[in-house]
């Protein structure tokens, strides 16, 4: 893996001093849920930093990015460039500054649309993406309280958050948040039982 | 085809009183519809009158009308026993009120959870039966003035809300109507383009 002062001055460099310092503070918050429910701190770290790092790349460098890689999107993910950055940065996470962890990998892949079947890590990327100390949306107070107390409690909140700000703005909806969505839902009816 | 009036003695008698009412104004709302956007009427009416009528079915029995017509419900309705009315009534409407017409069976059928590729009737009766006279929620009104001019704007914005009233319930939310969602808006896109 490349030298983590290298791959943070990598990462300062490709991104805007805000999304850079938003990536910092996921990382952090990610930390602080990794330690209470305890996960892996480093994976947790590295993956709250690099998450975003293909963020501000042009729709022609991702599909060119992925194409180098010999990765196919889904058709779904071609419709909304807006979500493509997590596919294109876990390729350059793995290929460019040389993370090697699928677990991380992959928990930057699905930071922005999740997916069924998510893993302790993919969920703590996906709210710290939400739940970090810069947002602020109507019900960030209450993502922020569960993210302390409750993985998968906030998991569902961040989801429900997720779809609501998209529905009402009128925006394309991934599948596979829907079914995120849903499995938690059956789930805990299944436990309530 | 049963009589119309003894179909309808048959409906009044199988719903409660303001069931019977909704169904009435559905169906008069889905031959307002049927005028404006030169469907026919007849299906119109059939189609939104009838399509509540598994509506007070227990569990057992829709499990068992199903079964008794060789029906076979998707993975997701199973899980949501509050959607399956909408399949049974599509089952009863063919062998208990003798309808044949499979656009007005598909319009019962897709009335709740809706489906990619909808019909205009479908579209219709789903839109009608969120926006006769006795609806009252936030949006209906937008909703109304929408079905007498723009079949798939009133359509994309049933949907929409929809969408938004069981995400803020955290209920379960059938797939397809997700699908249907994404549809209207990749085909609004592409007109655009």
């Amino acid at each position: 893996m490349m030298d983590i002062a290298l791959l943070d001055e990598k990462l300062s460099k490709v991104l805007s001093e805000k999304r850079y310092t938003h990536s910092v503070y996921v990382s952090h918050t990610a930390v602080d849920m990794a330690k209470i429910f305890g996960l892996d701190i480093k994976k947790a770290f590295l993956a709250g930093l690099v998450h975003d790092c293909a963020k501000y790349m042009s729709y022609d460098e991702m599909i060119d990015t992925a194409k180098r890689y010999g990765y196919t999107f889904d058709g779904m993910t071609l419709a909304c460039p807006g979500i493509m950055h997590a596919d294109v940065g876990a390729l350059l996470a793995q290929y460019e500054y040389g993370i090697d962890d699928t677990g991380i990998l992959d928990a930057i892949r699905y930071h922005t649309v999740a997916r069924e079947g998510m893993t302790s890590l993919e969920k703590i990327i996906y709210i710290a993406d939400m739940a970090e100390p810069m947002r602020d949306f109507d019900g960030v107070d209450r993502l922020r309280e569960l993210s302390k107390s409750d993985l998968d409690k906030a998991f569902f909140e961040a989801l429900r958050l997720s779809l609501e700000f998209n529905i009402k703005k009128k925006n394309i909806i991934h599948p596979n948040t829907l079914l995120a969505y849903n499995e938690v839902l059956i789930n805990t009816r299944e436990e309530k039982q």
